[in-house]
């Protein structure tokens, strides 16, 4: 009977249901191909028969283009018997071995050391999930675009430090919502994800005992990477892990752009508020009238978790001493795996987030009068305190009164129209325009 | 089918096989625990019949000595259903009534929110997990005593900034590994599990109806907490989340305490200096003269990734904003069990590295004597320099050659017992005392 | 000339003025305390003739009530000079021989390792600065006590994920806040300050030489932390820091109290619900409208800081490696500092903030009302749905009409009182009870 | 008189001595700067007459190669004026206003929001000391190419999980050093430094008002990020806040690269190992035998550190809320300078730590030795196993023996070289590839 696994999501509502590319399954799959990988190089590089390559890649399925490779490896047994060694693939090897014809065995592994395949394997899962997030960031952009289109021109109050500021538009804030994500993104298609083969200590001094050459042991990496699917490295980065530290950069820096789009939606949908809200659930049973941001604040949670896992992983890699590390490397795996995981579910309620969002304009509009014009007092400034003076301005800003009578009741305002002064769609700036494109400069 | 699960330890080795109180498993068992409760105190308080509270507890086999309450809820479907809502309470009240007999279905969550629950399970999972955690620590420090009286007097090169820097003795490093873990220990034993019970927003407005008085809704509580086998809380603590900093701030350094003794160990498992080395497990088939530190570790990778989560609770609590927070209470969840984790793992592989630590009291001996004597270069100062200047002591310990020789060749130390004084075991201080005494004031 | 220091607090408008125990200067008096109280104890011990003791705090002025003990010494100078040996006391103590009577100069720093005196010294200073963190909080809880009783029974709307939930008061939600920093308070009452007395690796050795016993050097820490005005350590912590990060860990939750306060009062103080105002400061020259939330905003960037600085704590206790570590225990020391540096001006301003915290009273009922009565539905719910069934309820309560006339044109409800039933002041359960006293079990 | 400074540097001997491009007087002349270019642009766009720029150019000594433009201005004072608006530029405004000729009073800060001015002024810093970080970078990369280059044939133990492994060269060793330092090179280079310009909200309002119209506005930024040095935004980043969160994690992985590279010196130094020593500074005056790798031990205080402020500078973005944070742009700002400080600290000492590393080849081949020809028992297996099976081979090598004469005597072995055998020459791999070529591939 397996034993009930530690997470299975009961308590990750933000990244139930979008999180399989990063399960323990998909990084079984992952340190499989990885071997496979490895054989398949062997034959490329015209070390290994074509032979071994064909069948181990037949025993584990990789000649169909689908199913799990790891398929009937027992993922508790695993897990279990990893402790010993302190990494899964010591009996992973064990478990392949027994799955191929005898005349493959000796290459199943062969040269390698298990931290070439569990960063092989990591980068394998990660260039997938990172493929996923991809895709929803961009969703996401593209419906925020739109929105930011439709509202280009309708006013809302900004707002600085929770106070009404000056006027902006609803599309310019969705615009800067959506150049977040877009920075984000290019930040993502930039990422690398090499291939590791380094042999036990970097130096692959196995692979040149194995192809008999230094010349035909320094081709191996990048054959392996390309049968992996991955960059070729420019060199092992067992101890140099950069590889890890930019992309736990780059999914932090996702997560944080929609995490402020998630923050912006939670206040913007405040009862008091209302500007926004969320198309689909929220719902509480108890108290029908709430209309919770549910998928702002699953956002949220990821966003406020994520930067803490990338410290980690920074960590990790300014202690990676020796050419293996005492346990900065063993912090990284799970540690990224979150951190891929928060970014799936994050990014992939953004995306849902950003289709369904209503705006009430009536809201908006309504806020944006709630302060009776003072919202533009800071063009009220400008042209009133060369007639009335800075005190006189002060005292009738500041005051609760109804500005607009206050002004016209003045004998210095008799050449202005105030109507048009205190409108704020007169003082929107560029809001439009940063609502309409996405580079205004 | 079950999906395959996020996580069933494969990234994990620290924690595999020492984790099943955290399971999601233990949470939804403590969920339905949590719910059970409720019913009992509206029961002990008069308010429900006994008859419902029997029914209940017997629906979920709480009146067996065993066995999952949760036993037959489907731990996928219902992660699942929890996302919409944003939290697994809510599906989970449904499952619970269809459970039970009709005439109970308007006790069970009567009253309650659904943070009533989550908190209260958290708290009795981390109850259970801490108990674990106290044992192992327990364990740990006994063994440590017992090495620390046994090498009270085995004389050691005490290492500062990496360098010899005086004699120490075995016994007295094992003390102060093990006064770390005391000291933690003591963090832990005064921990507060709080059940959580305040209804919608805290106010307890539920009960009040429900039990018809101000007075009898303030009494059920406690009631609660008594029936879920936690300590009663003081108010309800929605937003005032020090049950949750606490605990992990009081797990953070039992891992500390964990982590600083591994931290020795590996260092001490250097193959240069090899003072210690684990009893078990390590090895490597490939290099199978290598006798890894796998236990200290698999504890380091633990203490490196604890901090961060701890501080992740930190956020969440300074966060805590409204009656029920947009995202912080959210982010607690996984990282408060990712953080009893890895307390389970590391506590338990501490206590397995302390049954199991070999001390190599020839190599010992053999670093000790690495510097030819210059280890006690502290002490020959306070007798040299007074005879022969402090340029001239410089010059004697700052040079490579033979100590002992070059003192004896001295005219102004003709009168000191060169040998004595070279000694290492002269200059242990109170490194005997420490290592014998819990309190060596 | 003294070149610019790093930091005077231009970055830091939160801390600035308040953190003056924990300057630079701060800990460099402390250094020369630290030093001197280990001549005391000599003398206590009668190991030193008390004239030497006498003598030396007279030379730093300790002698007299007031004053910089190291008035005179160039700051800038010892921190140039510190770095070659990579810590401060090395070059102080030269400074300080300098400063002394010929025949107490070999007494001074006799028998300690710098770490013994920076330990200590950054103890002394935590102790003082604690002590103010202290007196804020409480005279911030004192403030809170008096706003939660004054508006006890002020029904206000609670909110969770952001929207109206039920009611609660007002005074209950200050008492919250106040619980949560009564709570720290007992953390930073509890902490324990000892001193360091272990000489250069925690044994002690040098003091055996020095007092002649192992005795004599076993009872002088004890005498050395009387002097120092700290608490006896049981044993030296060189490498055992959990008297650093308990210290850091309650300071983060007293910030986290604070925090959580100040983001409540940024959120009320939002232009659309305003239910509360700052009474001082927050203005803006170009927007006199504005009144901005300027201490909350500043405690709140603290509390944003301070959870990852507790972190870096436990890192490096956990890397306490060897007799003194390679770079951890240098990570601890402006890490400490920043974190009570932002304690007192997080504290601080909590107090300024809960004393002229303004309430506006009619904002409150204003918002309570903006549901329609929808805010008691949780209420209704218990009520209606029996009459009426759920589904009817949902539509009537989900939808935006007239609530009051909806319920009364109904005939199910002709024998209930409408106006009593969606009363928010008649569904506040224990919330006048939680305002009112500290434990309202 | 002045108050003390918080900080001169007195606990971070990390950074002391190079980091005035960070200082806060650094940051107080950016801010003036920034207000500077401010006028620049409004005269180099037409709007504002040249001769206000140039005049105001000059009251700040702008119009001198060299000087603080902050000269005159009290730090002190500023700081703690800063407290009431929360930021310094408010009380800056009217002290840069004083300093000018009447009419050019009007132009000072004209438009503009006080974040304007901070955010360009940490981007001048930024990018001032970011180019202090490359050049330190760089030098250390070179010094570490030639160490590479030097040792690329100097076979070494190669060391996993703290145990030998199989041979290395130390000029493999070096060159992974330095490929780190040169992929987070590659990272610095690639930043952006926009300065900001968005007005009270993001939306340029003002400077539609000033210049009269909304392309006269939308062309001021990129005027004004010329005038201040730094690039054009493409839109304001008020709450986008990517430059920052960029900046701290290529600053995080400037600092990892060489942390790693000082845990390496760090344990290469150790007593036991001695294969590397710092060639400056590091001694005791009480233990003249110790040569602590004392610039190793600061950079590792500042690896471990630097992690957790990126952490919340991503924490500061993603908490961006409204178009200007209550809370997360403060937390932002001593961050950020602490970051650059331990970068400019960090990086420094890496030079001069590569500069004058020195390498014990006696030490390396003695530590090579150690284990009796076991470290090439990865080629052995090869070799072996099929000859003696593997229980005989891991008996061999898992014994204490001397290896090569137990070869000897095998009746199996009798055809092979076992001098060149046990070699750890001729197991090297690409090691000495890897130390002599940038990319190896």
């Amino acid at each position: 009977m397996p034993s009930d696994p530690l997470d299975a999501g009961l308590l990750s509502p933000a990244t139930v249901g979008h999180d399989s590319l990063v399960s323990d399954r998909a990084y079984l799959d992952a340190l499989v191909r990885a071997e496979c990988a490895l054989v398949t190089a062997y034959a490329d590089r015209g070390i290994a028969p074509r032979e071994v390559a064909v069948a181990v890649d037949h025993a584990f399925g990789l000649d169909e283009k689908y199913g799990s490779p790891s398929l009937g490896i027992d993922l508790d047994a695993l897990a279990t018997a990893s402790v010993a060694g302190g990494n899964p693939v010591i009996p992973l090897v064990g478990e392949l071995k027994a799955r191929v014809p005898a005349e493959c065995r000796p290459w199943i592994h062969r040269g390698a050391t298990s931290q070439d395949i569990l960063d092989t394997a990591a980068m394998i899962v990660a260039r997938a999930a990172v493929a996923q997030v991809i895709a929803s960031l961009t969703h996401t952009g593209q419906w925020l675009r739109t929105l930011a289109e439709t509202h280009a021109d309708t006013v809302a109050a900004a707002r600085t430090l929770t106070q009404h500021a000056v006027p902006t538009t609803v599309g310019a804030r969705a615009s800067a919502w959506e150049r977040g994500i877009r920075r984000s993104l290019a930040r993502l298609d930039a990422l690398v994800f090499p291939a590791q083969l380094g042999g036990a200590a970097g130096t692959l001094a196995s692979f040149v005992e194995i192809t008999g050459s230094v010349d035909a042991a320094a081709a191996l990496p990048a054959a392996y990477a390309e049968a992996a699917g991955l960059d070729a490295p420019d060199a092992p980065w067992h101890v140099t892990r950069w590889p890890v530290t930019e992309l736990g950069d780059a999914l932090a820096q996702a997560i944080d752009a929609v995490g402020r789009f998630a923050a912006d939606v939670a206040t913007l949908s405040r009862t008091e508020i209302a500007e926004v809200s969320e198309g689909t659930g929220g719902g509480s049973s108890a108290m029908p009238q709430k209309q919770n941001p549910a998928e702002a604040v699953l956002i949220r949670s990821a966003a406020l978790r994520a930067p803490q896992l990338a410290a980690t992983l920074h960590l990790a890699s300014a202690l990676a001493v020796d050419e293996r590390p005492d346990g900065a490397w063993h912090a990284e795996w799970p540690t990224l795996r979150e951190l891929l995981r928060l970014a799936l579910g994050a990014s992939w309620h953004a995306s849902s987030l950003a289709a369904h969002l209503r705006v009430d304009t009536d809201a908006v509009a309504h806020n944006l009068a709630l302060t009776g014009g003072r919202i533009v007092s800071e063009r009220l400034r400008g042209v009133l305190v060369p007639l009335i003076g800075a005190d006189r301005f002060a005292a009738l800003v500041g005051g609760d009164g109804d500005l607009a009578e206050a002004l016209r009741a003045l004998p210095e305002t008799r050449d202005l129209d105030i109507d048009a002064l205190l409108d704020p769609a007169g003082y929107v700036g560029l809001a439009p325009r940063l609502a309409r494109t996405e580079d205004p400069r």
